[in-house]
């Protein structure tokens, strides 16, 4: 059973902010930023390609409003919104997980997350072989 | 006009990975990493908090083919999920845009997203008052 299932069950306590039918949302008690917090698929799929598209329907139905109610409860600058897929990708807790993180542009440790972006380059190659490959993956998905 | 506005009303070409009537897939032409896409709804909003929550639905549809798709396609280790909203969160592109970005373990400069992750810690009294200021937020939404 993974630790958010507990927390679903009532087996583990959370800081509590929205719940429905299929998700739950709940302040992260490690925050990267004040206002931290979590959105998840009440049963566990360890990754969001394992999850049926009604229940990535279901998360993406609150994200406005959280996202958008975070912000004022906050009065942050920014929010990221970052899910992560795999050990390699930086997943701790193997159940889906959305993270909402406020961002403050005042300097402070616990400003959000910070991250740089070392854009490369796509050529027209390539592109045409990711495309094809994403393509028929999708296809088969 | 967004650039992804004209993307999408076919002004501005791209490489197309999936499409409904109410999202847009493409690849990003400056990616962090091999396979690096981005999932957009065709209506433009700038941030995540302005968008219908239908509109986050279609989207959240979408996530776990999408996902799976570009792991499958590109063979990584991980697939980060970004969203940035606001300038202060570090978003460029003034439409909202979810980054589907793969994770590569061998060290190379495209091995993707890479951020630091210095939790802080949440007091009871901070959360108390951040659950009752977001809950009322979601309540006014």
């Amino acid at each position: 059973m993974s630790i958010f299932e507990k927390i679903v069950a009532g087996e583990i306590p959370c800081h509590r902010i929205y719940e429905d039918e299929h998700v739950l949302a709940f302040l992260d008690i490690g925050p990267l930023s004040r206002g931290h917090c979590l959105l998840i698929p009440k049963v566990c799929y360890v990754e969001l390609g394992e999850m049926p598209a009604e229940v990535g329907a279901a998360l993406g139905r609150v994200m406005p409003r959280l996202c958008s109610a975070v912000k004022a409860a906050t009065g942050c600058d920014g929010v990221n919104v970052l899910q992560n897929n795999g050990g390699a990708a930086g997943q701790v807790v193997m159940h889906v997980h959305f993270h909402f993180i406020p961002r403050y542009t005042a300097k402070s440790p616990h400003a959000g997350l910070e991250f740089n972006w070392p854009a490369g380059q796509l050529s027209d190659e390539d592109a045409a072989d990711l495309k094809a490959k994403i393509v028929a993956a999708l296809g088969s998905a």
